[in-house]
C-alpha cells in the first residue's frame, strides 16, 4: 500500500498552515514539488520555509519536475472552447509526469506528498489528476486530501469581510466568467484566475453598482488590498496592479464583487 | 486601544486550526464563548478541547454568555422577508449582548477572541455584529478576523472533490435557495444551512442530472459521509440522517450538488 496526500498549505501565509497539513507534512517520505519556473520564486520560497520549519529533521525526500508547458493561447484570446482543449491537453502530460513520479520514487509501504498552493478544492487539478493516476496504477494506492486555507478565505480574512449576505449565496468564479457580465441572482461574487482585470470589462451600469474588494500577494509580506465602489477605485487598483506586476514580475490576486454593498 | 480577534476553528476537526489560530488563541486575555445550549454540546467540546490544548497555560479569562433566542417559524415556513427579518432583529439584540460583554469584560490595552465555527466569512454574523458594535463604542478598537477552515473545505477534503470544474463556476448557497430548484449557469452548488433536505424538493428532471456529494458532523468522529447520483442515493441520506439526528438531538450537513458529474 502506497499513500499519497494532497496538502493545501495556504496561499501564502505560512502561518495559514492547519495543524492536520503539519502532521500530514511529517508523515511523508517524499515531497513532490512542481516548480513553476523562475518568475514564480515567492511560491517556492514559501514551500521551502514550511518544509524547513515543520521538517527540519530532513528525513524526506523532495522530488521536483518543472511544470508542464501550456498554450495559453486561447486563454488571453477568450476562447472557451479552445481554453478547456488546452487545459484537457495539460493535465494528459501532467498525468504523465505524476504518473512517472510516483513509479519511480515512492516505494511500497511509504507516504509521497504534493503541496498544493490554497486549498486543494479550488481551481487546483492535482486530486483530479492523481485520482486518474491512481485509478490505473499496479498496487495498492490511497489518496487522502487536507483542507487548506484559500485565496477565498485569505481575501475575506484581510478585508474582514463575510462573503455572503444574511441567507443569500456566493459565487465564486473566473475573470474569464465575469467578463461576460454580473450574473444574475447573486450578488456576491468572487473573482479568481483572472489575468486581465476582467472588471473594467463590466458594462458601466453594472459597475455602479459594484463595491469590490481586492487583494493581491495576499497573506505574504508584499500584500496589497483595495476597497470601495468599483468606479471610484477601479483606476487605483490597475495602477497598483501593474506597479506591482511590473516589480515582481508576477501576480496572484483575487476580488469580491458586492451588489448592494449597503444591504446587510 | 482593545483588539478583538474573530478566529475561524474549523467546522469540527482539532486538527484543522491553523498555526495563524493558535497563536490568536495565545495572545488572548479574554475569550468570549457564546453558549448555544444543550443540543450541541459537540461544538462546546471542540472550543474546550483546543482551549485545553492550546491555553493549557489558563491564563486568560472565559466569558460565556447563552445564545440569543430566535424565532424559527418564518424560516421552517420559507417566507422569505420574514425569514430576514427575524435574522435582523435577533443580530439586534445580539449586538446588544456583545456590547455588554466588551464593555464590561475587556480592558483597555487587551485582547479578546471570539472563536467561531468554521470560517468567519461564511454564514456567520459575528464579524458583522463586532464591526457594528465597535463603531460608536468609545475608545479605540481594532478588530481582526482570522481564517478558518470552512465546512464547505472540510467536505470537499473528506470527499477529495474539486467543487469547481476546469474553468467553472461554483455558487455556495442555502437550503432554502436550492429548495427553489438548480440555478441557470452553474452545474455546482454547495448547500449550506439545510434543515430540510432541500434536495428533495427539487423536480424529477433536476435530480435526474444530478450528483450529490453530502457530509454531516464533518471533521469529527461521528462524520458521516454519502455519495453518488442524487436518485440513486437521497434515500440513503434521508435515512442516515434522520437517524443521527434522532441519536444525536441535532445534525449539521453540507453537501454539493453537482450537475454532469462526468465532464471534468
Ligand atoms: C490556480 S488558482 C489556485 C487557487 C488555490 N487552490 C486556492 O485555494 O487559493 C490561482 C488563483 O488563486 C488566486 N490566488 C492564489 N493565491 C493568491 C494570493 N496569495 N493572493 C491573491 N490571490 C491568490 C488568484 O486568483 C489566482 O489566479
Ligand atoms: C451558521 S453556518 C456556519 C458555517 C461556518 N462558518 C463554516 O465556515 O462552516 C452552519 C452551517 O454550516 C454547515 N456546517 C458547519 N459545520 C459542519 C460540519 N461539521 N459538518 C457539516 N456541515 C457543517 C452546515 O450546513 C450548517 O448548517
Amino acid at each position: 500500500m502506497r499513500t499519497v496526500l494532497v496538502i493545501g498549505i495556504g496561499a501564502g501565509d505560512p502561518e495559514h498552515l492547519t495543524l492536520q497539513a503539519v502532521g500530514a507534512l511529517q508523515r511523508a517520505d517524499v515531497v513532490f514539488v512542481i516548480d513553476k519556473g523562475d518568475a514564480k520564486d515567492d511560491l517556492l520560497a514559501l514551500r521551502t520555509e514550511i518544509l524547513d520549519r515543520h521538517r527540519s529533521d530532513g528525513g524526506y525526500r523532495l522530488v521536483t519536475a518543472p511544470e508542464v508547458d501550456r498554450d495559453r493561447g486561447p486563454e488571453v484570446a477568450g476562447d472557451d472552447a479552445a481554453y478547456r482543449d488546452v487545459v484537457v491537453d495539460w493535465q494528459d502530460r501532467r498525468a504523465q509526469l505524476y504518473r512517472d513520479m510516483l513509479a519511480g520514487e515512492l516505494a511500497d509501504g511509504g507516504t509521497g506528498a504534493f503541496l498544493v498552493w490554497g486549498d486543494p478544492s479550488l481551481y487546483d487539478g492535482t486530486l483530479r489528476l492523481l485520482e486518474r493516476v491512481l485509478d490505473g496504477a499496479p498496487g495498492e494506492w490511497r489518496l487522502e486530501s487536507v483542507a487548506g486555507i484559500s485565496s477565498v478565505a485569505a481575501l475575506a480574512a484581510a478585508h474582514r469581510l463575510i462573503l455572503n449576505r444574511v441567507g443569500r449565496p456566493v459565487l465564486i468564479t473566473t475573470g474569464r466568467r465575469i467578463a461576460e457580465g454580473m450574473p444574475d441572482g447573486v450578488d456576491d461574487v468572487v473573482v479568481m484566475l483572472d489575468g486581465r482585470t476582467a472588471f473594467t470589462a463590466l458594462p458601466p451600469e453594472q459597475r455602479a453598482e459594484l463595491h469590490v474588494y481586492w487583494g493581491a500577494y495576499l497573506g505574504t509580506p508584499d500584500e496589497l488590498l483595495v476597497a470601495g465602489p468599483l468606479d471610484e477605485v477601479a483606476d487605483d487598483i490597475l495602477r497598483v496592479r501593474a506597479e506591482a506586476r511590473g516589480r515582481k514580475g508576477w501576480i496572484m490576486d483575487t476580488y469580491l464583487l458586492r451588489r448592494g454593498a449597503e444591504e446587510r
